[in-house]
Protein backbone atom coordinates (compact mmCIF):
# COMPACT_ATOMS: atom_id res chain seq x y z
CA UNK A 1 0.00 0.00 0.00
CA UNK A 2 1.19 3.51 -0.75
CA UNK A 3 0.23 6.63 1.20
CA UNK A 4 0.95 9.52 -0.27
CA UNK A 5 1.12 12.32 2.74
CA UNK A 6 1.12 15.55 0.50
CA UNK A 7 -0.14 18.10 3.13
CA UNK A 8 2.64 18.82 5.75
CA UNK A 9 1.44 18.63 9.14
CA UNK A 10 2.07 21.63 11.01
CA UNK A 11 3.19 21.83 14.79
CA UNK A 12 0.94 24.29 17.03
CA UNK A 13 3.68 26.94 16.91
CA UNK A 14 3.48 26.63 12.99
CA UNK A 15 -0.40 26.71 13.08
CA UNK A 16 0.05 29.87 14.56
CA UNK A 17 2.81 31.19 12.49
CA UNK A 18 0.68 30.78 9.30
CA UNK A 19 -1.89 32.48 11.02
CA UNK A 20 -0.17 35.61 12.35
CA UNK A 21 1.49 35.46 7.89
CA UNK A 22 -2.06 35.58 6.78
CA UNK A 23 -2.26 38.24 9.09
CA UNK A 24 0.24 40.07 8.32
CA UNK A 25 -0.05 39.42 4.35
CA UNK A 26 -3.56 40.40 4.16
CA UNK A 27 -3.01 43.78 5.55
CA UNK A 28 0.64 44.31 3.90
CA UNK A 29 2.17 44.85 7.33
CA UNK A 30 6.01 44.26 7.41
CA UNK A 31 7.04 42.17 10.26
CA UNK A 32 10.86 41.76 11.48
CA UNK A 33 11.61 39.66 14.21
CA UNK A 34 14.79 40.89 16.06
CA UNK A 35 16.99 37.91 17.49
CA UNK A 36 20.88 38.35 19.65
CA UNK A 37 22.31 37.38 23.11
CA UNK A 38 21.12 40.30 25.47
CA UNK A 39 22.97 43.26 25.66
CA UNK A 40 23.72 43.76 22.03
CA UNK A 41 21.44 46.83 22.03
CA UNK A 42 18.31 45.54 20.48
CA UNK A 43 16.21 48.26 22.07
CA UNK A 44 18.22 51.12 21.46
CA UNK A 45 18.37 50.09 17.56
CA UNK A 46 14.48 50.10 17.46
CA UNK A 47 14.36 53.59 19.73
CA UNK A 48 16.76 55.49 17.35
CA UNK A 49 14.90 53.63 14.41
CA UNK A 50 11.45 54.83 15.47
CA UNK A 51 12.55 58.65 16.65
CA UNK A 52 14.53 59.29 12.93
CA UNK A 53 11.49 57.09 11.06
CA UNK A 54 8.58 59.41 12.59
CA UNK A 55 6.91 60.78 9.39
CA UNK A 56 8.38 58.12 7.17
CA UNK A 57 7.53 54.89 8.81
CA UNK A 58 4.61 53.82 10.89
CA UNK A 59 6.22 51.77 13.47
CA UNK A 60 5.00 49.45 16.20
CA UNK A 61 6.66 47.09 18.79
CA UNK A 62 5.89 43.26 20.28
CA UNK A 63 8.49 43.50 23.03
CA UNK A 64 9.66 40.07 24.71
CA UNK A 65 11.20 39.90 27.77
CA UNK A 66 12.18 36.84 30.14
CA UNK A 67 11.13 39.02 32.73
CA UNK A 68 10.36 42.90 33.66
CA UNK A 69 8.76 45.31 30.84
CA UNK A 70 11.96 47.77 31.37
CA UNK A 71 12.17 47.75 27.29
CA UNK A 72 8.30 48.46 27.05
CA UNK A 73 8.80 51.24 29.37
CA UNK A 74 11.79 52.72 27.34
CA UNK A 75 10.01 52.63 24.09
CA UNK A 76 6.89 53.72 25.22
CA UNK A 77 8.92 56.73 25.55
CA UNK A 78 8.85 57.26 21.61
CA UNK A 79 4.79 56.89 21.50
CA UNK A 80 4.79 53.98 19.33
CA UNK A 81 2.59 51.36 20.27
CA UNK A 82 4.30 48.89 22.03
CA UNK A 83 2.78 45.35 23.44
CA UNK A 84 4.80 43.52 25.94
CA UNK A 85 4.90 39.78 25.87
CA UNK A 86 6.55 38.58 29.37
CA UNK A 87 7.73 34.90 28.79
CA UNK A 88 8.18 34.07 32.46
CA UNK A 89 11.13 32.16 32.21
CA UNK A 90 10.87 30.75 28.64
CA UNK A 91 13.99 31.05 26.31
CA UNK A 92 12.01 32.81 23.26
CA UNK A 93 8.74 34.21 21.96
CA UNK A 94 6.01 31.62 20.57
CA UNK A 95 4.17 32.47 18.19
CA UNK A 96 0.69 32.15 19.79
CA UNK A 97 2.14 35.21 22.13
CA UNK A 98 2.38 37.12 19.12
CA UNK A 99 -0.96 36.33 17.57
CA UNK A 100 -2.53 37.91 20.74
CA UNK A 101 0.28 41.05 20.86
CA UNK A 102 -0.37 41.53 17.15
CA UNK A 103 -4.55 41.57 18.01
CA UNK A 104 -4.09 44.17 20.43
CA UNK A 105 -1.47 46.76 18.27
CA UNK A 106 -3.32 49.04 15.52
CA UNK A 107 -1.93 47.43 12.72
CA UNK A 108 -4.26 48.71 10.57
CA UNK A 109 -2.57 52.11 11.26
CA UNK A 110 1.54 50.60 10.87
CA UNK A 111 3.81 50.19 8.56
CA UNK A 112 6.12 47.65 10.16
CA UNK A 113 6.13 46.05 13.32
CA UNK A 114 9.48 44.82 15.12
CA UNK A 115 9.27 41.81 17.73
CA UNK A 116 12.07 42.37 20.08
CA UNK A 117 12.29 38.98 20.82
CA UNK A 118 13.94 37.31 24.45
CA UNK A 119 17.54 37.94 24.62
CA UNK A 120 19.28 34.46 23.30
CA UNK A 121 21.30 33.79 20.27
CA UNK A 122 20.15 30.34 19.73
CA UNK A 123 16.55 29.19 20.79
CA UNK A 124 14.36 32.25 18.94
CA UNK A 125 15.91 30.92 15.48
CA UNK A 126 14.02 27.52 15.84
CA UNK A 127 10.60 29.48 16.69
CA UNK A 128 8.89 30.56 13.27
CA UNK A 129 6.53 33.55 14.85
CA UNK A 130 5.00 34.59 11.25
CA UNK A 131 7.34 37.33 10.56
CA UNK A 132 8.23 38.45 7.25
CA UNK A 133 12.00 38.08 8.31
CA UNK A 134 14.78 37.55 11.12
CA UNK A 135 17.26 40.30 11.70
CA UNK A 136 19.83 39.29 13.53
CA UNK A 137 21.58 42.19 15.79
CA UNK A 138 25.27 41.41 17.39
CA UNK A 139 27.82 43.66 19.35
CA UNK A 140 31.42 44.17 19.00
CA UNK A 141 31.39 43.49 22.14
CA UNK A 142 30.41 39.95 21.69
CA UNK A 143 33.70 39.23 20.03
CA UNK A 144 33.82 38.23 16.18
CA UNK A 145 33.75 34.16 16.37
CA UNK A 146 29.83 34.52 16.96
CA UNK A 147 28.57 33.47 13.26
CA UNK A 148 31.20 30.56 13.11
CA UNK A 149 30.17 29.67 16.98
CA UNK A 150 26.13 30.15 16.29
CA UNK A 151 25.96 29.71 12.88
CA UNK A 152 21.60 28.92 12.99
CA UNK A 153 20.16 33.06 13.58
CA UNK A 154 22.98 34.22 11.23
CA UNK A 155 22.39 31.29 8.31
CA UNK A 156 18.42 32.20 8.50
CA UNK A 157 18.28 36.08 9.13
CA UNK A 158 18.01 38.22 6.12
CA UNK A 159 19.83 41.30 7.58
CA UNK A 160 22.44 41.54 10.53
CA UNK A 161 23.03 44.58 12.49
CA UNK A 162 26.55 44.60 13.94
CA UNK A 163 26.61 46.89 16.37
CA UNK A 164 28.35 49.27 18.75
CA UNK A 165 30.89 49.50 16.13
CA UNK A 166 31.81 53.61 18.46
CA UNK A 167 33.67 50.59 20.93
CA UNK A 168 36.47 49.88 17.88
CA UNK A 169 37.40 53.87 17.17
CA UNK A 170 41.04 54.51 17.92
CA UNK A 171 42.24 53.51 21.98
CA UNK A 172 39.35 51.29 22.52
CA UNK A 173 39.71 48.12 24.19
CA UNK A 174 37.67 45.90 21.67
CA UNK A 175 38.97 43.29 19.82
CA UNK A 176 36.60 42.80 16.50
CA UNK A 177 37.08 42.21 12.79
CA UNK A 178 34.18 43.06 10.96
CA UNK A 179 35.35 41.28 7.81
CA UNK A 180 35.80 38.22 9.64
CA UNK A 181 31.80 38.49 10.76
CA UNK A 182 31.07 39.23 7.54
CA UNK A 183 32.54 36.17 5.55
CA UNK A 184 31.15 34.26 8.09
CA UNK A 185 27.98 35.37 7.66
CA UNK A 186 27.80 35.03 4.04
CA UNK A 187 29.69 31.79 3.83
CA UNK A 188 26.55 30.64 6.18
CA UNK A 189 23.67 33.07 3.77
CA UNK A 190 25.28 34.33 0.66
CA UNK A 191 22.55 37.43 0.49
CA UNK A 192 22.48 38.28 3.83
CA UNK A 193 22.49 42.58 3.85
CA UNK A 194 25.16 43.37 6.96
CA UNK A 195 24.49 46.65 8.47
CA UNK A 196 27.73 47.93 10.48
CA UNK A 197 26.29 50.88 13.01
CA UNK A 198 26.42 52.31 16.09
CA UNK A 199 22.56 52.80 17.60
CA UNK A 200 24.23 55.20 20.65
CA UNK A 201 26.13 57.73 17.87
CA UNK A 202 23.72 56.58 14.50
CA UNK A 203 26.55 56.01 12.45
CA UNK A 204 25.97 53.62 9.85
CA UNK A 205 22.26 53.56 10.18
CA UNK A 206 20.91 55.66 7.49
CA UNK A 207 21.83 52.94 5.47
CA UNK A 208 19.87 50.47 7.83
CA UNK A 209 16.71 53.06 7.23
CA UNK A 210 16.77 53.12 3.97
CA UNK A 211 16.51 49.61 3.77
CA UNK A 212 13.88 49.55 6.13
CA UNK A 213 11.95 52.33 3.77
CA UNK A 214 12.98 49.56 0.80
CA UNK A 215 11.41 46.73 2.49
CA UNK A 216 8.00 48.76 2.99
CA UNK A 217 7.95 49.52 -0.39
CA UNK A 218 8.44 46.45 -2.04
CA UNK A 219 5.73 44.32 0.70
CA UNK A 220 3.39 47.08 -0.16
CA UNK A 221 4.58 47.08 -3.79
CA UNK A 222 4.58 50.70 -4.26
CA UNK B 1 -6.56 3.56 49.29
CA UNK B 2 -3.66 6.07 50.47
CA UNK B 3 -0.44 6.12 48.16
CA UNK B 4 2.73 7.13 50.01
CA UNK B 5 5.04 8.29 47.53
CA UNK B 6 8.11 8.97 49.20
CA UNK B 7 10.73 9.26 46.49
CA UNK B 8 11.07 11.69 44.14
CA UNK B 9 10.86 10.73 40.03
CA UNK B 10 13.38 11.98 38.66
CA UNK B 11 13.90 13.58 35.19
CA UNK B 12 16.71 11.63 33.05
CA UNK B 13 18.37 14.84 32.98
CA UNK B 14 18.21 14.69 36.52
CA UNK B 15 19.61 10.91 37.11
CA UNK B 16 22.71 11.59 35.23
CA UNK B 17 22.87 14.74 36.78
CA UNK B 18 22.79 12.78 40.10
CA UNK B 19 25.20 10.16 39.03
CA UNK B 20 28.05 13.23 37.57
CA UNK B 21 27.35 14.42 41.82
CA UNK B 22 28.32 11.06 43.39
CA UNK B 23 31.14 10.55 41.44
CA UNK B 24 32.87 14.12 41.92
CA UNK B 25 31.42 13.74 45.71
CA UNK B 26 33.50 10.47 46.00
CA UNK B 27 36.81 11.71 44.31
CA UNK B 28 35.85 15.21 46.54
CA UNK B 29 36.74 17.12 43.22
CA UNK B 30 35.15 20.68 42.48
CA UNK B 31 32.87 21.15 39.47
CA UNK B 32 31.78 24.69 38.31
CA UNK B 33 29.38 25.20 35.80
CA UNK B 34 30.25 28.70 34.12
CA UNK B 35 27.11 30.10 32.49
CA UNK B 36 26.79 33.19 30.23
CA UNK B 37 25.51 34.48 26.95
CA UNK B 38 27.63 34.53 24.00
CA UNK B 39 30.79 36.67 24.10
CA UNK B 40 30.51 37.83 28.24
CA UNK B 41 34.21 36.31 28.17
CA UNK B 42 33.97 32.87 29.85
CA UNK B 43 36.77 31.21 27.67
CA UNK B 44 39.48 34.56 28.74
CA UNK B 45 38.67 33.67 32.25
CA UNK B 46 39.11 30.54 31.81
CA UNK B 47 42.45 30.37 30.23
CA UNK B 48 44.03 33.06 32.76
CA UNK B 49 42.84 31.32 35.77
CA UNK B 50 44.36 28.11 34.60
CA UNK B 51 47.43 30.02 33.56
CA UNK B 52 47.79 31.79 37.00
CA UNK B 53 46.44 29.08 38.62
CA UNK B 54 48.84 26.33 37.62
CA UNK B 55 51.21 24.97 40.34
CA UNK B 56 48.29 25.24 42.87
CA UNK B 57 45.40 23.74 41.32
CA UNK B 58 44.67 21.31 38.84
CA UNK B 59 42.28 22.16 36.47
CA UNK B 60 40.51 20.39 33.63
CA UNK B 61 37.39 22.00 30.99
CA UNK B 62 34.46 20.44 29.80
CA UNK B 63 34.06 23.13 27.01
CA UNK B 64 30.53 23.40 25.31
CA UNK B 65 29.39 24.93 22.11
CA UNK B 66 26.68 25.07 20.11
CA UNK B 67 29.17 24.49 17.02
CA UNK B 68 32.57 24.64 16.28
CA UNK B 69 36.09 23.59 18.89
CA UNK B 70 37.44 27.45 18.44
CA UNK B 71 37.38 27.46 22.66
CA UNK B 72 38.60 24.40 22.98
CA UNK B 73 41.58 25.03 20.91
CA UNK B 74 42.16 27.95 23.08
CA UNK B 75 42.18 26.33 26.30
CA UNK B 76 44.28 23.10 24.99
CA UNK B 77 47.14 25.63 24.29
CA UNK B 78 47.38 26.20 28.03
CA UNK B 79 47.96 22.40 28.16
CA UNK B 80 44.96 21.93 30.85
CA UNK B 81 43.15 18.53 29.66
CA UNK B 82 40.03 19.54 27.95
CA UNK B 83 37.14 17.93 26.45
CA UNK B 84 34.73 19.28 23.73
CA UNK B 85 30.94 18.76 23.58
CA UNK B 86 29.51 20.46 20.36
CA UNK B 87 25.89 20.50 21.05
CA UNK B 88 24.66 20.63 17.39
CA UNK B 89 21.87 23.08 17.42
CA UNK B 90 21.11 22.38 21.55
CA UNK B 91 20.95 25.73 23.59
CA UNK B 92 22.51 23.71 26.83
CA UNK B 93 24.74 20.94 27.97
CA UNK B 94 22.83 17.94 29.32
CA UNK B 95 24.35 15.64 32.57
CA UNK B 96 24.20 13.09 29.98
CA UNK B 97 27.02 14.95 27.92
CA UNK B 98 28.95 15.81 30.99
CA UNK B 99 29.05 12.51 32.18
CA UNK B 100 30.68 11.36 28.90
CA UNK B 101 32.97 14.06 29.11
CA UNK B 102 34.22 13.41 32.77
CA UNK B 103 34.56 9.55 31.74
CA UNK B 104 37.18 11.03 29.30
CA UNK B 105 38.96 13.24 31.65
CA UNK B 106 42.02 12.78 34.33
CA UNK B 107 39.64 13.40 36.86
CA UNK B 108 41.80 11.80 39.57
CA UNK B 109 45.06 13.91 38.64
CA UNK B 110 42.61 17.42 38.96
CA UNK B 111 41.39 19.46 41.90
CA UNK B 112 38.72 21.34 39.92
CA UNK B 113 36.33 20.64 36.55
CA UNK B 114 34.89 23.96 35.00
CA UNK B 115 32.13 23.48 32.98
CA UNK B 116 32.13 26.09 29.80
CA UNK B 117 28.52 25.74 28.91
CA UNK B 118 26.80 26.68 25.75
CA UNK B 119 26.43 30.80 25.30
CA UNK B 120 23.10 31.57 26.67
CA UNK B 121 21.91 33.27 29.29
CA UNK B 122 18.54 31.39 29.90
CA UNK B 123 18.67 27.89 29.00
CA UNK B 124 21.39 26.25 30.88
CA UNK B 125 20.34 27.58 34.15
CA UNK B 126 17.86 25.22 34.49
CA UNK B 127 19.54 21.94 33.79
CA UNK B 128 21.34 20.44 36.66
CA UNK B 129 24.98 18.49 35.08
CA UNK B 130 25.96 17.45 38.83
CA UNK B 131 27.87 19.89 39.59
CA UNK B 132 29.01 21.89 43.04
CA UNK B 133 27.99 25.21 42.15
CA UNK B 134 27.27 27.31 38.79
CA UNK B 135 29.26 30.33 38.22
CA UNK B 136 27.24 33.46 36.03
CA UNK B 137 29.55 35.57 33.90
CA UNK B 138 28.16 39.24 32.54
CA UNK B 139 30.58 41.36 30.80
CA UNK B 140 29.55 45.25 30.99
CA UNK B 141 29.01 46.00 27.96
CA UNK B 142 25.67 43.90 27.73
CA UNK B 143 24.48 46.61 30.12
CA UNK B 144 23.28 46.72 33.73
CA UNK B 145 19.76 45.72 33.83
CA UNK B 146 20.18 42.04 33.14
CA UNK B 147 20.01 40.69 36.57
CA UNK B 148 16.35 42.24 37.02
CA UNK B 149 15.76 40.95 33.29
CA UNK B 150 17.38 37.02 33.36
CA UNK B 151 17.15 36.73 36.93
CA UNK B 152 17.21 33.04 37.23
CA UNK B 153 20.88 32.40 36.59
CA UNK B 154 21.30 35.22 38.87
CA UNK B 155 19.18 33.70 41.46
CA UNK B 156 21.05 30.57 41.28
CA UNK B 157 24.85 31.26 40.77
CA UNK B 158 26.93 30.61 43.86
CA UNK B 159 28.95 33.56 42.19
CA UNK B 160 29.09 36.39 39.66
CA UNK B 161 32.15 37.38 37.88
CA UNK B 162 31.30 40.82 35.99
CA UNK B 163 33.83 40.83 33.73
CA UNK B 164 35.64 43.37 30.88
CA UNK B 165 35.67 46.33 33.63
CA UNK B 166 38.71 48.00 31.34
CA UNK B 167 35.96 48.60 29.22
CA UNK B 168 34.69 51.17 32.29
CA UNK B 169 37.54 53.42 32.37
CA UNK B 170 37.74 56.94 31.88
CA UNK B 171 36.56 57.78 28.71
CA UNK B 172 35.08 54.66 27.90
CA UNK B 173 31.98 54.78 26.03
CA UNK B 174 29.85 51.86 28.34
CA UNK B 175 27.73 52.94 30.41
CA UNK B 176 27.54 50.51 33.26
CA UNK B 177 26.54 50.68 37.01
CA UNK B 178 28.33 48.31 38.68
CA UNK B 179 26.44 48.87 41.94
CA UNK B 180 23.12 48.28 40.00
CA UNK B 181 23.56 45.13 39.08
CA UNK B 182 25.04 44.08 42.31
CA UNK B 183 22.18 44.96 44.56
CA UNK B 184 19.74 43.22 41.61
CA UNK B 185 21.56 39.92 42.21
CA UNK B 186 21.63 40.52 46.04
CA UNK B 187 18.07 40.81 45.70
CA UNK B 188 17.46 37.55 43.59
CA UNK B 189 20.52 35.76 46.09
CA UNK B 190 21.69 37.24 48.82
CA UNK B 191 24.59 35.57 49.88
CA UNK B 192 26.34 35.33 45.93
CA UNK B 193 29.44 36.48 45.70
CA UNK B 194 30.45 39.21 43.49
CA UNK B 195 34.16 39.98 41.66
CA UNK B 196 34.14 43.01 39.48
CA UNK B 197 36.88 41.76 36.85
CA UNK B 198 39.28 42.10 33.43
CA UNK B 199 40.19 38.84 32.20
CA UNK B 200 42.06 41.04 29.83
CA UNK B 201 43.86 42.62 31.56
CA UNK B 202 43.94 40.61 35.26
CA UNK B 203 42.16 43.51 37.28
CA UNK B 204 40.38 42.23 40.13
CA UNK B 205 40.80 38.43 39.44
CA UNK B 206 43.30 37.85 42.54
CA UNK B 207 40.11 37.87 44.62
CA UNK B 208 38.75 35.25 41.96
CA UNK B 209 41.51 32.63 42.58
CA UNK B 210 41.42 33.08 46.55
CA UNK B 211 37.94 32.13 46.45
CA UNK B 212 38.64 29.32 44.02
CA UNK B 213 41.32 27.64 46.16
CA UNK B 214 38.78 28.20 49.32
CA UNK B 215 36.36 26.39 47.53
CA UNK B 216 38.63 23.46 46.79
CA UNK B 217 39.83 23.84 50.23
CA UNK B 218 36.35 23.59 51.88
CA UNK B 219 35.59 20.27 49.79
CA UNK B 220 38.65 18.38 50.25
CA UNK B 221 38.21 19.23 54.37
CA UNK B 222 41.97 20.60 54.17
Amino acid sequence: MKVNVSKKILSANEEYALQNRHLLAKQKKLCLNMISSPGSGKTTILIRTINELKGQIKIGVIEGDVQTDLDAEKIRATHAPVIQIETKGACHLSAAQVKAALSSLPISNLDLIFIENVGNLVCPSAFELGENSKIAVLSVAEGDDKAAKYPAIFARAKALLINKIDLLEAGAQVDFCLERVKADARKLNKGIEIFAISAKTGEGMSSWYDWLKKEVRNLRGD
